[in-house]
């Protein structure tokens, strides 16, 4: 199946590249919430970050790291984040594992709209122990 | 000083705990946009992912993708998020690394209100070539 990432990858599609690894590739993001928002992904092929395994899984944040740190620099931003959506109700519209970097600057209008709820004590300890079965 | 993350990881602050291996903790966000939103801490103290040396930063990193398998299977979550917030202008309002996995569910009403913006050919070079300066 095709999918432009990987297009990206083998050089079939541009991007405007800042980091060309041996496993991870780095490129500016076209459509940026800030100026310097960038896209970091694992050359080799993952649906998802679930997927990704420990020979790409390190590499990976390892270059996200030194990213976010020459964003901020470079640009000099006030913040960053460092973000990866998974699954269409995450917001995931390409389904090759990414990680945005997004350079922030105070008041520059990015929120996040989410109404916070609460627990119980009971509620929490629930909730956790549905998790833990899984670990 | 004082850091309620650090107080949590001494056993001096409560919290409901996922996991606590050597080198991290996961534990839930008490104030979760979905039940099951959980943070995922490096055990030593980093103001933020910056400063992640690479001894905590492949455990915290292989940790955060078990632990989010692992909610997104036992919730039934649809997809999940992967948000690092790194300074006050990025939304950061505890100052030791954290990730936050965040379950999702179609139509949970969470969204990221951001006004994507456009490049020109050049802009887009011109940043790029600002950023690859600190690579």
């Amino acid at each position: 199946m095709s999918c432009i990432f990987c297009d990206i990858v083998a050089g079939s599609e541009k991007a405007e590249i800042l980091v060309d690894d041996e496993k991870v590739l780095a490129f500016l993001d076209i459509r940026p919430f800030n100026y310097g928002h960038s896209l970091v992904i694992p050359k080799n092929h993952y649906e998802n970050f679930s997927e990704v395994t420990e020979e790409d899984l390190f590499p990976m944040i390892k270059s996200v790291q030194e990213i976010s740190k020459a964003i901020k620099s470079s640009l000099n931003a006030d913040g960053f984040n460092v973000l990866s959506n998974n699954g269409a109700a995450a917001g995931q519209t390409i389904y090759h594992c990414h990680f945005h970097i997004i350079p922030r600057f105070t008041s520059d209008g990015f929120k996040f709209k989410m109404n916070l709820k609460e627990y119980s004590e009971d509620e929490m300890k629930e909730v956790a122990v549905k998790i833990k079965k899984y670990l």
